[in-house]
C-alpha cells in the first residue's frame, strides 16, 4: 500500500477569500505577527500500487475529480509505503 | 518572514464524511486502485518572527481559530524563512 498526499490549492493568480477573511479575522484577535493566510486542501490517498502505476494513478484522480483547473493547481506526495 | 503550514485533519477516532464520499466517487469511476480518502485543510501562514516567538504564535493561531480540538487535530511544519 502506498499513501499519497494531494494539495490542491487556488492558483496563485486566483483570490482567496477564505484565506483572506481569516487573515483579518486573526488580525483582529490582536495577531499583528501574521501577515498573510492561504487555505488549501489536501487528500491522503491509499492506493494499490500492484494494480494501476502511482503517478498516473494520482493524474487521473485529480483530474477526474479533486482539482478545478479553471481555479485550483496541485501536487503531491508520497507519505508512506508499506509492503 | 517565515511561512508556517498548519495541517488540521480530523482525529483518528472522527468518522470523515467527506472522505467517505469521495472514496466512493473515485471508485465508482472504476479506480479500484484506490482504497481509502481522508480530507484535510491546510493553512499556509506567513508570520514575522520578529513580534512573537513561532511556535508560541502557531499554538495560539490553532487554539483561538484554525482548529476545533472536539474533532481535529493539527500538526505544522516551517515551509520557509526568509531574511
Amino acid at each position: 500500500m502506498v499513501n499519497v498526499r494531494i494539495y490542491v490549492t487556488y492558483k496563485e493568480s486566483v483570490f482567496d477569500p477564505q484565506g483572506d477573511t481569516i487573515k483579518q479575522a486573526i488580525q483582529g484577535l490582536g495577531h499583528t505577527e501574521v501577515l498573510d493566510v492561504k487555505v488549501g486542501k489536501f487528500f491522503d490517498v491509499t492506493l494499490d500500487p500492484t494494480q494501476k502505476e502511482l503517478a498516473q494513478a494520482v493524474k487521473e484522480i485529480a483530474e477526474e475529480l479533486l482539482v478545478n483547473f479553471n481555479l485550483e493547481t496541485y501536487k503531491y506526495e508520497v507519505m508512506e509505503e508499506t509492503k
